[in-house]
C-alpha cells in the first residue's frame, strides 16, 4: 500500500531527522529558552527579512489556532474566516471552546475576499443591535487554504489593508505554508507574509518535521505575554529544544523551501495525468493537495493498492476524493499511481 | 410618540405589578426558595400537566440560553439551531463564551425541521473525521421564531423524535411563548411543549412581566444541579420572590394567555390593513410581529408618529421593517397606526 | 418570625416602589438606553464628582462580577483578593468559568493590604516560572467586606497607588456600599471611591432597590465595548428602565445614604445589647452585619421567633451567627430581638 | 556545565530513538489510530492487568492535565488537590482557563489525605449556600508530588475509598511516576495505580520519551468521546504514532522501571552525600528530586560548575534548592557534584 491520503504519513525529513539524533545527548534547558530555539528564530526573522519579528515554537496546528486567536481576541470578539476554514470546520470547536465565535463567510474556493471581510465589517457598524453581536476583531485565512488554493501577493495585501482599516488582525494558518510558496503560480514571498499579515506561522509538521509550528508575530500587541499563552493552553513543549532543533534544519539552506517543492512538482506530475485522463478537478490549485472528481469503481480499483482520502459524494457513481504529495513522496509512487490511472 | 418597535416598550401588566406591590414589604428567604416561587412553579407543573418538572425563574433571556445550554453539554458538544436564532446572532456570543459552537442550519422563515437535525446526525457520524468535528447534541428552536413563525405539533413531535433517536436534547426558547400559544393557527398547548422537548422556557418579560422566564426542564438528567448553573452564570436573583410573585400572577386565571391574545388579535387587525393596502409580508405568521416591505418614503413619514424596527434593505426604495404588539399594546393606538397607512 | 438572615429578605424602598408605579405604562426603548438610566447616570457621577465615569447598570452582584472581571482581564491573568473575598468561595466558580484564577490571599478580617498586593506582585516578577503561573492582574476588595470591615481611606488609597505601580486594576465590589460609607467609623465619600478604584459597583439589590447594581468605570481601557460584555454575560435587562428608575429614585435628595443609615444605626443598637450582654463578636466592624459567637442553647430558643444566618462552628457549644440589618429593618423588630437577648 | 536542574534537560533514552530512526520512512495512518499506538496502549493494559482501560497518548503535562480535568467536569464543578499541585500553581492557570476551579487543601509534604477529601466534601454538602460554592467533583494528586513525596497503597486506596463514597473521580498526575515506582520505600504497581485511580497518565517526558504521556482511563465514563477533548485542547498529535513509537519502546523489556531506576540509585547516592554533610532536607522522599538547604555561598560556587534549580529562599544566608537526576543522570556527573559538595 503506498499512501496518498496526507502530508504527515511519514516521520520527519533525514536532515531533520539526523540533527535530533546528534543532538539528542546534550543538555539543554527547558521550555523554548535553549540555543537552538533562539538560532532557529533568528533563521526565520532573516527570512522574514524583519528582525522585529517575534517568533515561538508550538507543537501543532490546532494548538497554534487556538492559542493565537485567544490572545488577541477580548471576550466578545470573533474572527472571521471561510465556511471551509479549518478552525470552522476541522478542530472541534477548539476557538469555540477558548470563548470566541468563528464567523463563517461563504465562498468556493477556500479562500475570503478583502471586500467580504469589509462587508462583514459595515454590517456590524451600521446595525442597531451591534453591541448584540459579536464584534468581528480578527481574519484568520490559510495558506494555502483547505482546498489547496493560495493567495496572491495583491489578494493578501488587500485583506490586510481593509483589516488595518477596521482595526482586525490578519492571521495566516501557514500549516501548509512550504507548498504554497512552492507552487508553480505563487508570488509570495516569507517577508511578503509576514508584512501583509499581524501573526501567522509557518508549518513544519506537515512540510519535513516530526512535529512543530513556527508562530511569527509583527504586531506589538499580539507579541506581549505570547508566552504564558503557550504555557496556559498546553502548548509549551518541556524539551523545547526539540522544536528549535527542527526548525533551524529547515530554516538551513533552504532546506524548508527545497523539499516542498519536491511535493508541488510531484502533485503538478500527478494532476497532469488526472486531466489528460478526463478526471474534473476540484477546487484547481497548484501545490500539494489534488481535489478530484472520479467514479467509484475507479475508487474502488485504486483502493486495492493506494491510499487517498475520501471527501464528499457527487452523485451516485462519483466522488470526490483527495490525493496528497508531500516532502516524503517518492517518484516511484507517483508512477505507480499513474500507471493505474492509465489503465482506466 | 407611539412605540410598536418590540413586546418590552413597557413595564408590566397592571395585575402582576399589583401583586409586586402588595407583597412588597413581606420578607422572605432569597434565591428562590420563598413560598412564590414554589406556588408559581407548581402552578406552572400544572398547566403542563406533569407533576415532575422541575422549574427555576431566571431574569432574562439571553441569560436563559447560556444557562440552559452550558448545563447540557460537554465541552466538545454543540447546538444546532437555525442560521436565524437568537443564540446565532443576536447574544454576542454567550454560547460561543461557554465554550459551545452554535451549529447553525439554513431556513428562510427562521424554522428548522426533523429531516435537518437528522440530516446534521448523520452527516457528523458517516465522517472520517468526525473526532475533529463538534459532536451535535442539542438542538435549539424558539417558538415563536425570530420571524414570528410557529411550529405545528407535528413539527414539533418530529423534531422531538429524531432527537430521541440520535441521543440529542431539544430545547425550545419560549421568550415569546404565549404569544405563539395565542396565534390563531396555533394546534400546540403547555402540555405538548413540554411533552415534546427536553426543556423550555415560558418568556415573562416580553409577555406581562416587568422580567423573568421560567425554565421547564422534563429530562431528568438535565435537572441535576441547575441551581449551580443559574448562580455561577449570575441568574440566580437574591430577591428570587420577584419572579415568583410575577409568575404566580402569570398563570392566575390564565392571564398570560389572556393578555397574548390580546396581542395577537390586535396584531392579527394591524396585519390585515398592511395586506390590504398592497405590503408584501415577509415570513407572514399569526403571531405579535408583522415583518413588512413598504417605501422609505412611507417609512418616513410614519418615523414622525410611530416608532417600529428597522430590519434590511430589499432595495434602494424598500425596506424591511417590523412592527410588534404586545400585552400593553393599545387598541386605540393600533388604530391611529392603521389611520396613517389608509392614508398611503 | 422576624428576619435577621440578610439584607435582601424584603422588596424595594417605598419611593422606589413608587417610582416603578408611575412609570409603569411607560413606553421606553430597552436595553439601557432610555432617559431614566441616562439620568440615573448623570446623578451617579455627580455624586462621584467625576463627569468622565461610565456607569452600566446590571441585575446583580455575580453577574456583574464577573462581567467586570472577565472584561478586564485576558485569558492568563487573574484577580487577587482575600481568600474570604465572594468572589473566591460564594459565586460558584463564576470567575474561573470565565477562564480566570481566583488568588486568594490569606487575612483575618476579610480585608487585603498594599503589602499583601506588592508581595503577590514581586513574588509573581521574581521568579524564573513566571510564565508558568497565572500573572495578577486586578485586584478585588469588597467593602464592606463579606466580614462588614471597611476599608479607610488610607488603605484604599494605599491599595490604588501599589496597584498602579505594578499595572493592575483596582476593582471595588460595592454590593453593600451604602452600608459602609454609613459606618460611624467610615471616612470614604462617594468621590474617593471613585478616586481610588479603575471600576466599582454601587449595591442597589442590598440597599433599598428590588434589584441592580451601577457598575462605576473611571479607567479609560476598561471602558471600551463594556456593553458587549454586559449582553454576552446575560446582564443586559431589556427593560433596562427598571434600572434607571429605581437607581435615579436611590440618588435623588440622598435616599441612598439616608437609608443606609437607618440600617447601621440599627446595627449599632442590635451590636451593642451583643457586647453588653458579653457576647464575642467576631470581626467588629460598624456597619449592618453583626457577627457574634453565641451558644446553641440561645440560639434554639432565638430560632423560634427570629430569622438568622448560621455561619460556622466554634466548639461542641458555641456557633458564629450572623444578624443582619438592612434600609427595611424595623426598630420596632430590633427591640424585640434586644428584649429576648436581655432575657438570657 | 552539568545540569542537575530538572529531568527534562536531554534527549529521548537511546532505544526510544532508535526506534523512531527506524520507523521514520514508515507511512501510517495519523491522530493515534496506528499499529504503534494500538501496540504500545495494549502493553500498557497488560502491565496495568486490566484488558478494560482506555489508553490515549497525548504530548504534554498540561494538556493532558486540563484536557482530563475539562472531560471529567461539568462547569460548576471544581477539583481538588494540594495547594501546591501542579495544576493550581505552574500551569498558568489552564485548568481555570477550562471554566473550572481548582480547590487547594493545605499541606507539608504535597500530598494530601483521604480525611482531608472526605473534611472538603461535608463541609460543601452541610452548608445552606453549597450550590453557592463550587461543587467539589475530582481529586488530583501527583505521584511523585512536586516535592518528590510518593503514595503510599494504604494512602491511594484510602483516596480511591473516599472519592467513590462521595462521588468523586480520583485523577493520579504521573508525570513522574517512573521514579515514583522505583523510589526504594514505593509499595505502588501499575495494576495498583490503575486500580486505585478513575484515570491516572504515565510521563514519558521525563522519563525517557522526547515527550508524550499515556492517559489510562479505568472508569466508563470518562472513557466516552475523549479523543474528541483531545482534538478540541490540541493535544492530538497528527503524526499519532511517534507517541506509539515512543511508549511501545518504553513498555518493552521493561525499559520504563529500569531506566527509573537508574534516576533514583542515583539521587539516593548524592542524597547520602547531602545528609552525610550535614545538609537539612526539605520533604525528604526516595525519588529523583532532592530538595535541600544551603548556604548561599555553597550555592555560588556550585553554580560555576552546576546547573540546579532554585526555589525559594529561607533567611538571609540560605536557600532550598533543587537537584535532580533522571534516566540520562551519568553516574561520573553525580560524583563530580558529591566531589565538590565534599570540600565544603
Amino acid at each position: 500500500m503506498i499512501l496518498f491520503q496526507c502530508d504527515y504519513n511519514e516521520g520527519a525529513h533525514p536532515k531533520v531527522m539526523e540533527r535530533l539524533v546528534q543532538t539528542n545527548g546534550e543538555q539543554t534547558v527547558g521550555y523554548g529558552e535553549d540555543a537552538y530555539c533562539l538560532e532557529a528564530a533568528q533563521k526565520i526573522r532573516k527570512a522574514c527579512g524583519d528582525e522585529s519579528l517575534a517568533v515561538h515554537f508550538l507543537v501543532g496546528g490546532t494548538q497554534t489556532n487556538l492559542t493565537v486567536i485567544d490572545a488577541a481576541l477580548r471576550p466578545h470578539q470573533g474572527v472571521l474566516c471561510a465556511a471551509t476554514g479549518h478552525i470552522n470546520v476541522h478542530e472541534t470547536g477548539a476557538v469555540e471552546s477558548c470563548g470566541h465565535k468563528v464567523l463563517g463567510l461563504p465562498g468556493e474556493d477556500g479562500k475570503i475576499t478583502a471586500a467580504q471581510v469589509e462587508a462583514a465589517c459595515i454590517e456590524h457598524r451600521d446595525n442597531d443591535s451591534f453591541e448584540h453581536m459579536v464584534q468581528p476583531k480578527m481574519v484568520y485565512i490559510s495558506n494555502p487554504t483547505e482546498l489547496g488554493s493560495i493567495y496572491s501577493r495583491a489578494e493578501l495585501s488587500a485583506l490586510y489593508e481593509v483589516c488595518q482599516k477596521y482595526g482586525l488582525y490578519l492571521f495566516l494558518d501557514g500549516a501548509r505554508l512550504g507548498y504554497g510558496l512552492a507552487a508553480s503560480d505563487n508570488d509570495l514571498t516569507f517577508a511578503d507574509v509576514a508584512r501583509y499579515t499581524d501573526v501567522f506561522y509557518i508549518g513544519g509538521t506537515k512540510v519535513g518535521a516530526l512535529f512543530g509550528e513556527a508562530v511569527v508575530i509583527s504586531r506589538d500587541e499580539l507579541k506581549e505575554d505570547f508566552r504564558y499563552l503557550i504555557k496556559q493552553k498546553g502548548g509549551m513543549l518541556a524539551k523545547g529544544r526539540l522544536l528549535g532543533v527542527q526548525f533551524d534544519a529547515l530554516f538551513t539552506d533552504d532546506l524548508y523551501l527545497e523539499i516542498s517543492s519536491h511535493a508541488t512538482v510531484l502533485a503538478e506530475k500527478l494532476r497532469t495525468t488526472f486531466v489528460q485522463k478526463g478526471y474534473e478537478l476540484v477546487a484547481p490549485n497548484h501545490t500539494n493537495q489534488i481535489f478530484v472528481i472520479m467514479p467509484d469503481a475507479h475508487l474502488d480499483a485504486l483502493r486495492e493498492h493506494f491510499g487517498f482520502s475520501y471527501d464528499h459524494r457527487v452523485d451516485a457513481e462519483h466522488s470526490v476524493v483527495r490525493f496528497c504529495t508531500s516532502w516524503a513522496t517518492k517518484e516511484c509512487d507517483v508512477d505507480a499511481l499513474i500507471a493505474m490511472l492509465e489503465q482506466f
